[in-house]
């Protein structure tokens, strides 16, 4: 079975649509990479009861679980507080984190500033060369900043302490196919191929292919016979290519 | 008080990055425009079971919900099987919608076409001339296409329906100064005026500005109010500019 993961994105700007999310993505496409299926992303408001309860929903259904956002100096950055409220932990402040925080503001340093050294007590920091600012994680929980830039950051620098080495293997083939006309063959390979995902993708503005089937999966082998029987099914005048 | 919505964002191909999500920015910020308050986005995979008790949790906690995704004839388009779950209704093919698939289509309709004519017994279709093809509606849920061309269509054909005339008026305040500086003065205005939010965006890569700050709220007064309390606090070396 692959490792089970969860998102937890953070933000009244996201909900109102101020600013669009792409650490998502970001994360969806780490996590195939290194095998681990993403099965869940909620998007809730900067409210620390609304982050805590949701928390104890992912971190109890999925192996991993990442939160995105709400860990900067001002009011509405509540995140530690709901991990903390998910986990009920008091919320400390770690020495070295301030410490890190008052020689790079030096004079400037406020209170606010030292909102990012709290952390829910107990919880472990992580820090690299590539990511000397301590990424918090606490048990199965992995807590990312959401300014983009950051969040890529630090989590291509957990890639390392996530692998496992079972990667996913992808196929795709394009048709000139309709999705509608290829359906039912679709759904008997996806059946014949049980753990082969079958997904497909219709070109909206169509010009050299018209849907694109793509087959994902852990068997390197039955991932390519999956692609194999679709290519041998299409007639030569709708197969575009293979990839 | 405002009315609250949640959007169930339904496709493996989100959770595992192969396609970018836009739908839901789109619809933050229709629903934004509107005054109403979008609360929660929850992203799952295809799968009947998951999608219907996402749902009901959905319908019962919010006042309207958008669902994205899972409509077309393929085998993993479940959505409509999800819904009815949901509601613990059947699913009936439309004979209408029936009908206007096989015109559409003519010789080369398939029974995978024919599924875009399910849905939940009961559903209300609704149609215009802007869209021509029906969405499905049930109490308080709208079933929406992934497709986001189609999504983005049929959303602004529905916003009339929407529509009960409260807006959200917002303003814009930029400054050079740092979030970690002007945090505390940001919280005092956010309790002086709590029918106002209170929002702000680090600018990355420092150019004009390095801060905007935003107030958005139905009291066109109090928003403005709020605003002019942070003008008048900022020194005005770091003011930039108020939008």
């Amino acid at each position: 079975m692959p490792r089970t993961a969860a998102a937890l994105v953070i933000g009244n700007e996201i909900l109102s649509g101020k600013i669009v999310d792409t650490n998502t993505t970001f994360l969806a496409r780490g996590l195939f990479e290194l095998g681990i299926e993403l099965r869940r992303v909620v998007v809730c408001p900067d409210e620390v009861e609304t982050i805590g309860s949701e928390l104890s929903q992912l971190r109890e259904g999925y192996d991993l679980v990442f939160t995105s956002g709400g860990v900067g100096p001002t009011h509405d950055d509540v995140t530690i507080e709901g991990v903390a409220a998910s986990f009920g932990r008091p919320v400390v402040q770690s020495e070295a984190v301030a410490n890190m925080i008052r020689h790079y503001y030096g004079d400037r340093v406020t209170d606010a500033h030292l909102r990012m050294a709290n952390m829910p007590e107990g919880a472990e920091m992580i820090r690299s060369s590539e990511a000397p600012w301590p990424t918090v994680v606490i048990e199965n929980v992995f807590v990312l900043p959401g300014v983009p830039e950051i969040f890529e950051l630090k989590f291509t620098d957990l890639r390392k302490r996530l692998d496992d080495g079972a990667e996913f293997h992808s196929h795709a083939v394009f048709t000139m196919s309709g999705e509608g006309e290829i359906a039912s063959l679709l759904q008997r390979i996806a059946e014949a191929f049980p753990g082969v995902m079958v997904g497909s993708y219709v070109k909206w503005k169509v010009d050299d292919y018209r849907t694109k089937v793509t087959f994902d999966g852990k068997d390197e082998e039955a991932v390519r016979k999956a692609a194999d029987t679709l290519v041998g099914e299409l007639a030569p005048n709708v197969f575009v290519r293979r990839e």
